[in-house]
């Protein structure tokens, strides 16, 4: 099954540029080739697939310290650290969160992430190659999150890591991270689920069709066959604007910029350019994320997100939690509107009634969904803590952690 | 100033027709042209004007019992009742809530509806011919709320009515009410101010200029001048359909639509066609609603809504609200988290603080901002309510109503 995979150790120290203390520093994105067949949930197949992934820390001799981190609809392998010497490079995107003393402590844990089956960051998807040596484009199979998570399951057996010390991500990555468990229980030591829901609700999917709609019709867009012409950029950051809406509060747009005018005094009344600072920020949100990501990528990962209610696949929540064998700790934010409490406590609940256990942290956060990488104190406190309890718990015991129930 | 109006009354009742008890009946759209400069806000000023309008009920004797109703964003001057006789047609916008013993009384009050400056529906907007003998299109000015007003105004001068019994509208309907008692206080005897806020909010503005952008992005808008060819149907769609998912409630889209999937048992796993129902219905509301809206008009209206800041046009909300002299019925929606209780209340707190006489009353309800057109029976209540206290103690005293404040 394995190919190739290009094994050299990612620096973690001692690199000598100006980069914040805590940092992993420089980085190497790898790939792991798979030249099998991937069965998937929509009953095709792929003939072979690459996952590109990064990972920082050092796996310790017993294999025991893995933490697999799952990326969200926009996110890739680069979680923290940096790839060049480059002064002015923005580091992963959760660099606040990995490193040594950080929330997933590089001193302690290996940690890993890999691009999901679909994206455009490295791994298999749309803009790829085919057989042919043409890009897939929309012959690319849909794909669902339990897909990506047995194309992460290959990557974690040609590691040679049996049993992750625990598995996290929030929106998306917590679907990933709740699938590993269902569908993998003998492999995972625990779940931090951050952020999102068991099930994506009928307002997750009309958000995400209405950007898909978006894509659809910038005519650059062209059936998805576009990979040798211009790309869809128009419709792909109208998606991304509004996808970028949803992600906030009202408050905290409110707060970053109210009414104010972007660069002048008075309104202008003019369509030619922004008047209002926020919608420069949303333009700039756009032009930015056309310059990093694939429309198909994003029409294939929205579906996956789309498609996920863990509890369809098994008859109930309940039933299928009660496939996992390992702790949950679930946080929710109380700004966040596109995956609420409400949501987070359905898995709480369904966890709770087969007597799964179960941490639930309710935090009060102001930023929407991107609390869980804005709140980065609060969340190394909560996660931090929990992972330390995890580890006192299985120094002592190797056992399951015990149940802890907080509202 | 006035140059044309048709003038005949509206037939109200003894339609033949199969259309449900309390309407209306058959009703027509009417014109009022006017042909002197109208000074806007932005500076600029239009050379002439005119507003498609209807109404309902008959004004009495001392032209007293006169209601207007503003409308939002996609409404038009067609509120209630019929314009022909097809078994088929959808009565106006708001039938529920205007008709012989309904909400407005049509049997008590006479009630005014004109399309908006900027609209489509008749009135002058960016698709009217310019004095050139060409559609406006972007030459069109950029209009406020307040300009929207000051052309009602006009309306109002021409129908022989000086002061209205009441003004009311829901979203950008109520800012229209606000406005007029700002501006004219003299000549409103109340204001139901439904589901609104007095200023919109970065999220507003958000939300709209995504919608823009999706139109900008039509190759067919080109620049706005699209009026001799197809029209940007694919962007102006895409704006609709995010626009209507703030409409409702997460809890509504839910209920009404959950997972289910769009006439089949199996997700079929494809972008070439709507799996869930939810996604066909945002199409099947994208694809309505092109059919009747122009796209320039819609980038008018939502710029109106966008620069609406009651507060910011006199130093703060209370200096505003300080020149009313009627009373406020204020009304939000626990599930709207467009037009937020939160921005109602501000509303209602300056009009404390200045002791204007206000009722406030935040309705418990689950269909998002659509509450407001969707909760008949208790908007009946509140509404009808409220108009019958305003009756008493007119009728008792001819002076301001007393100061009710419910929370």
């Amino acid at each position: 099954m394995f190919v190739s995979v290009e094994t050299a150790p990612t620096p973690q120290t001692a690199v000598s540029r100006p980069h914040q203390p805590g940092s992993v520093g420089l980085v190497r994105r790898q790939y792991a080739h798979f030249d099998t067949p991937l069965q998937l949930g929509s009953g095709r197949s792929l003939p072979s697939f690459t996952l590109a992934y990064e990972t920082y820390g050092r796996l310790n001799a017993d294999r025991s310290n893995a933490i697999m981190i799952c990326h969200a609809l926009s996110g890739d392998a680069h979680v923290a650290g940096y790839h060049t010497t480059t002064p002015d490079e923005k580091p992963g995107w959760w660099d606040d969160a990995v490193g040594p003393g950080k929330m997933f402590d590089t001193n302690r844990f290996f940690v890993i992430c890999s691009n999901v089956l679909g994206g455009c960051q490295g791994s298999t998807g749309p803009s790829s190659l085919a057989p042919d040596g043409k890009p897939y484009a929309l012959r690319f199979p849909l794909v669902t999150v339990a897909d990506m998570v047995q194309a992460q399951r290959h990557l974690l057996d040609q590691l040679g890591i049996h049993r992750l010390f625990a598995i996290t991500g929030g929106s998306m990555g917590a679907m990933q991270a709740l699938q590993w468990a269902v569908d993998f229980p003998e492999r995972v030591g625990a779940v931090l689920f951050l952020a999102s829901s068991p099930r994506s609700s009928a307002q997750h999917i009309a958000f995400n069709e209405t950007g898909r709609q978006a894509i659809y019709a910038d005519p650059n867009w062209n059936g998805g066959n576009y990979y040798d012409g211009p790309a869809p950029a128009g419709g792909l950051a109208v998606a991304r604007m509004m996808a970028h809406i949803t992600y906030m509060s009202e408050h905290s747009l409110e707060h970053k910029f109210g009414r104010n005018l972007q660069d002048r005094d008075a309104l202008p009344y003019t369509f030619a350019e922004p008047e209002f600072a926020v919608e420069s920020y949303l333009s700039h949100q756009g032009s930015k994320f056309v310059q990093r990501f694939d429309a198909n990528s994003y029409l294939y990962i929205t579906k996956a997100i789309d498609y996920f209610d863990i509890g369809a696949e098994h008859g109930s929540l309940k039933a299928a939690v009660a496939h996992t064998q390992c702790p949950f700790l679930v946080v929710s934010f109380s700004s966040d509107w596109l995956y609420t409490a409400e949501q987070a406590r359905m898995l709480v609940e369904a966890l709770e009634a087969t007597n799964c256990p179960v941490e639930y942290q309710h935090i009060d956060a102001p930023f929407g969904h991107d609390s869980f990488l804005v709140e980065v104190d609060r969340m190394t406190s909560v996660v931090g803590g929990y992972l330390a309890h995890l580890t006192r718990q299985s120094d002592r015991s190797g056992a399951r952690v015990g149940v802890r129930y907080v509202r």
